[in-house]
Formats: structure tokens, sequence, C-alpha cells
């Protein structure tokens, strides 16, 4: 008898008859003699209904009550779903983020989850009721509703899947797993049966959206096994797991891209100390994400920084840095929005030190000229294009040979 | 400067325009100094979209889920109205049925209110904060979402307004306050500027709706001055205050009609003792309301059993009544579904023997047939038949001279 989280997001919950859907899925695993608790999104479309209201009241929501607001909609989907176990002749009870209690601070909009009371759920899984947890939600010290974020409710899976020992935690999606890359763009991607946490993070912090990066991080500080996979069908999806558990390590697990990011370079800086700073600091004080920078000297004591922004703030961006520009004497401000950032992701790497030299020569080879390059001890990216996307994404796949099976593989070069 | 609770109902908050005119009118009490703690209810149909979905999934809800779920409407409003007052520029706060915190027993969907705690609130109001707080909702013992049943929120206001020691509570409606009668029945109907609580309680649980008659009685029990008026436009309403506050008493205050029972006659029942019990335990068993209940004894020691129930329980009640007669081997059992039963209520009857006598001298008068007839201290009741409905209204109302000044009247015979 093993306990488990499932969670099932918003498309998977969208009506009646979708939740009536997965309160047969999760009556199954009750049959089979598993513990289950599952935590449930807001039926789909419900979470932006509910922010538009917000928005037509107040030009910036108060965030206080936003979170007062949206958090109904996973409440909604909780009730719905025990009424469903209870409609089928089992036991079920609903409880919202401050009746288990799932502790966070007091950041809303954007809560963090310091620590779950396991004592009432524990009690109800006794009692053999199938728990419904709320996803998203939490309640501050002083008493206040919180919410996690966008993708708050994998989080509130894994959060729970630690605080009870979960043996594991399945989150349901509508994509059978996480691929080795979009199969929307290349049909020879391949789903990938298991994946490291260090893996996963890569992969979803470059946009892979399967699983958020806040629940993929939590997975991995309390080791509990995920498992993607989708809520059609009962096929086995992905698990993300330790990488000691994964026997040998694929030297390239994925490729990814993005389109969603803008190149800025600010040109002949004055190369002095501090001057970084003075370029980053009002991005940063803008609230603007810098990803990937790059400094290249020229000679005379100039240097030319180049950076990536999220497309959605390279207006703002812009126009902040041609002032820092005229401030700190920089000759000009250049940008660029046609780009697509493609990576390669791959717990194998650490030891192959050819893997980035494979990828310049794909690129290379393919006529592909990379304007930005950056590695970490898995993953190695770079800036190119937008338009050879597809062609950059395919040519690697090939190379690295993904759509083969999960074997490991040897170095191609 | 006052504390003022107001209530708002569901189609005052019907629409995100609604709610900011709400706000408005609030914060003009605000800018007056007082100090301002505002219920409201539901969006209008949300709570009715709500149970639909419910009854989509579980034939018949389960009843705590049902309160998690419904609750969440309560909760929408008091987020929306908080940021329309923030984005007025005031401070405001909302707060659900357990964050307040008001504690009711575990009845789910029709709860009690067994304590309130002033603390909180008091602490906003402090601070200068509107207070916003979910009507129709509490919070159990164990932590669990109760609600008060319909016409719950009125209820909330007047147990704030108890709680606070507020100086009025004020019920926001879609009619002007209340009536001598039904304007809708007889245009010389006339605003009532005073009633008491027994009055009202009289006229709530006769079917004037402008007020729910657990709210008149909390109000009664703790003499909160409760103000029922207009959600649109300025003008006074009706305030309902203790029996004391009214210099003079009307001999009857208003004219009330009810279309929504039917009459029920069990014949020549063997007159013994426990016969009683045996007819009407089944049928409060169905959980049936039995309203006005008369016995009329026969010769040879046989008796009639004639009563009234809601005509929403007809069917059944007949079904559970013939049995019954086989039992206890009465005649034959009769019913009536075409009567309306037609009350006057006033302080001043208990003084004054007469009026029931003039009230069944005008239905004589216009001919009308009484079938049933039942007193109290503060009101006389007759059932009739349901076409002289409008008939018996207006000549009473004319008879009772109602459409006159709120002043004290003579004895009309």
């Amino acid at each position: 008898m093993a306990l488990i989280v499932q969670k099932f997001g918003g498309t998977s919950v969208g009506s009646i008859e979708k939740i009536r859907a997965v309160a047969e899925r999760v009556l199954k695993e009750r049959q089979a003699g598993h513990r289950m608790i599952v935590v449930l999104s807001a039926m789909a479309g419900e979470t932006d209904r509910l922010i538009g209201l917000a928005r037509q009241m107040q030009h910036i929501p108060d965030p206080r009550e936003l979170d007062m607001l949206v958090s109904t909609g996973e409440q909604v989907s909780i009730a719905l779903f025990a009424m469903a176990v209870k409609g089928a002749g089992y036991d079920a009870v609903s409880l919202l983020g401050d009746q288990v209690a799932i502790h966070t601070d007091q950041m809303h909009t954007r809560a963090r989850i310091d620590s779950i009371d396991a004592d009432r759920i524990n009690r109800y899984l006794d009692q053999g009721k199938i728990v419904t947890v709320a996803g998203f939600q939490g309640v501050s010290d002083n008493g206040d509703i919180t919410t996690l974020g966008r993708g708050g409710s994998d989080t509130t899976a894994v959060a729970l899947a630690a605080a009870l020992h979960a043996d594991a935690c399945e989150i349901f999606t509508d994509v059978a797993g996480v691929f080795t890359t979009d199969p929307g763009i290349y049909d020879k991607a391949r789903k990938i049966d298991y994946i490291s946490y260090e893996e996963m993070l890569e992969l979803a912090s470059l946009g892979a959206k399967v699983l958020d990066i806040r629940a993929v991080s939590m997975a991995k500080r309390f080791k509990v096994p995920v498992h993607v996979r989708s809520t059609f069908g009962n096929t086995i999806g992905t698990w993300v797991v330790d990488e000691e558990k994964i026997m040998e390590s694929m030297l390239v697990s994925g490729i990814t891209y993005s389109k969603k990011e803008a190149r800025i370079t600010v040109k002949k800086v004055p190369d002095q100390p501090g001057i970084a700073a003075k370029v980053f600091l009002p991005i940063s004080d803008a609230g603007i994400l810098v990803d990937m920078i790059i400094q290249n000297a020229h000679e005379g004591g100039l240097t030319d920084m180049t950076f990536t922004v999220p497309k959605a703030d390279y207006e703002r961006a812009m126009e902040i840095l041609h002032k820092v520009a005229r401030e700190i004497q920089a000759q000009t401000v250049t940008g660029d929005q046609e780009i697509a950032k493609i990576s390669i992701v791959g717990l194998g790497m650490r030891n192959h030190a050819g893997i980035a030299s494979t990828m310049f020569q794909i690129m290379s080879r393919e006529g592909i000229n990379m304007m930005m390059v950056s590695t970490s001890e898995i993953k190695v990216s770079v800036v190119i294009a937008e338009k050879y996307t597809e062609l950059a994404v395919r040519a690697l796949h090939d190379a690295f040979a993904l759509d083969k099976e999960n074997l490991p593989q040897e170095e191609v070069d």
C-alpha cells in the first residue's frame, strides 16, 4: 500500500465530465489499496476569468485581494471532485491551503511554502478518505490566503508529497511526458523514460512547460520521485528522479528552444570597475530578468556588453539602456528581437568535453551563425537567428541520436 | 462617528459596475467619518450556477462539500469590492467567515452562528480600513466552512452589528423598504417608516421577502436597529426597531399573502388520544413543514383534520397521508392547491379585540369564503380560494386605511 499524490491541471478538470473522469482514475488507485492525495488546479479558464474581473476593477489589482479572488478557482474544483468521489460511493474530503495548513510567507501572488502540517491529512487518510487539496494556495502567518504564482499547483503537489513522505508524486498533464525535444517541431522527438532532477531543472527553466521549475527544485531537495504523465490514457510518462536512480546517464537528454527572448548590446562601454552594475542595476530595478550575459573586450579600454531579456520587456529595457548609455558614455545600444535560444541538456555532459564542440560543428555544418554561447555543467545554450530554430533543433536531435532508445550513447564527433 | 454595518445582496453586486457603485456609496459614509463594515452576497446568479454544478456532479450534493463550493461566491464579491475601494484611493480589507471568525455549529448548508470574534475587525477599523465580510458563511469548530442557508447574508450583517455593537445595520435591497402590502398587487401600498421586530417577524415569516426571518429574530434579541432600504437612490427605507422606540403602534401594519401552500383534509378520523401524532409524524419525518392546523369534531367520535403544507410538498404529503388514512381507518383524504393565505399583522391588535371581527366582516362583505382561520398575538391569517387573493388584499388594505400616513388609526367597525 503506497501513499500517492496526484496532481491534475486545469484542462484535466475543465468540466463536470472531466472531473468525474479524474475521480474514476483516482478511484482505481484507491481500489488497488493506495492512500490518495489529489491536488487540483482551477477549472480551465477560471483563473484567467477571475484575473480579468480583477483588472476591470482595479488597474493593478491589490495582491492580497487578488489572492482572495483567484484562490476560489481551486476551491470550486476540489469541492466538485469530492462530490464526484462521494457520488461514486467512496469517501473524500476537500481541504483548502489554510485547512491543511500549508504555511507560506506573505508575498502575495508569489508566496513560498515554509512548512506543511501533515496531521489533518494523515487523520483523514487513516479514516480511508481520499483527500483532495486546493493547489496553488497557502496561508500566511496572519491568516491571509496566499497563492504560489502560476504553476503553483505542481509545487503544492510536490510539497505535500515531501511533507507526507509519499511514495510518488504524479503530475498529470496534457502531454505524455518529457520529450527529447518539442514534438511539434520535430516528429522524431521521443518520450524520455527517466530524467534526473538536474536535467529537468534545466529543461523546465528553458521553457519545457510540463513541470513548474519550483516544483522540480523542491522535488530535488526532498528527493520526491515525480511522474509526469498524460491525463488521457494509462501510458507511463517520464519519471523525474534522483541522479543515482538512473543507471547510466544520457550524454544529451533533450533539446529545448525559446523564442521568448530578445538580445541587446551596449556598445563600446568604458571598461571600468563597477560599470556592469551601472548597466544592469537599472534593468533589475525595473523588474526585468536578464538571462545570458556576454562581455567582449575591445582594444582601448572599451567593451561590448551583450545580454538577453524577455521579449515582453524589450521596449522598456531599450528605453532604460539608452539613458544609461548616455550616462556612462557608451557609444550606442542595439537590439534584436528575431532570435531564438537553443539548448542541449544532459547529465552526461559533465564527463564529455566534446558535447559543446559537436554542437558547434552541427551549427556550422548547417550554416547557422551563433550570436551568443553560454554553458553550465549540464547545458549548452546558443542564441541564433529565430528563423533557424526548427533547422537547428532537428539537426541537433539527429546528431545526438535522441530518437533512439533510452540507452547510453556514444559521443558523436 | 458611528459604526455602521451595510449589507448588499446579489443584485446590488451583480457586475463590476454595480460593485463599483456600492463602493462609492460606502465611501460617502466613510468620508462622513463613519466606521464601515460591508457584508456582501455572491454576485447575482453565481450561487445558483454553483449549486447547478454541484447537482450535475452528485444527485444530492454532500453538504460539507456544497458549503466549500458555494462559499466561493461571496469570496469573489468581497475581493472585488476591496479592490474597488482601493482603486478609489481608500483602504479596505476583505475577510472570510473563518478569518473574522464567525463561529457556527456544524450543520452544513444551514448552520447557526454561535459567536463572532470582534478583535480582527476592530483592529482593521482602528487602522482606518473599510472591512468587507463575506456574507452567508462561517466556520465550524473543526475548521470546515459552513453556510447559513439562503438569506444568510442578512443574518451575517445583523450578527456582526450585534457583536461589534454597531449603531445601525443597513440592509440594501431592490425594494424601497417594507410596505403595507405587495405594491404589485395594490398600488395604494405604502412604505412603512418604522416597524417593530415582532411585526417584522410575522411579515417575514409570511412571505415578505425583504429581510430574512433569522436576521430579524437576531436583531430583536440583540436590539440591533435595522434599516431596510433601496440600493438605488438615497431615500430612507423602513427602520425595524424595538417596540419601545415606536411612539404609537399601528393597529394593523401590513397585509401579506402567500400562494405557496396547499390545504389537505383527512376526513372522519377516529378521535383517539395520540391520533394527531399518527397523522403528523410521518409528514414531519419526510421533512414537510405543516403550517396551519384545524381540527373539527364530528359526532360519533370522528374528527376532520385540516392543515396546510408547502405546494412543493403537496404530492408527497398526499401519498403519505393516503397510506396513513388506511392505517388509522380514516374515511378519506382530500386536498386543494388553489388556495391563498391572507394575513394581517400589527402590534396594535393586542389591545383591540375587534381586529379579527373587522377582517371577517370585510371578507363576508366581499363574498369570500374563509376555509381556515388562525390567530396569534399580533396576526390573523385566513385561508381563502386563490382567485380572491387580490380582492381580499385590497379590501383589507382599504378597510384598515393602510394607505394613510403612519399615525395611529381608529378601529374600523
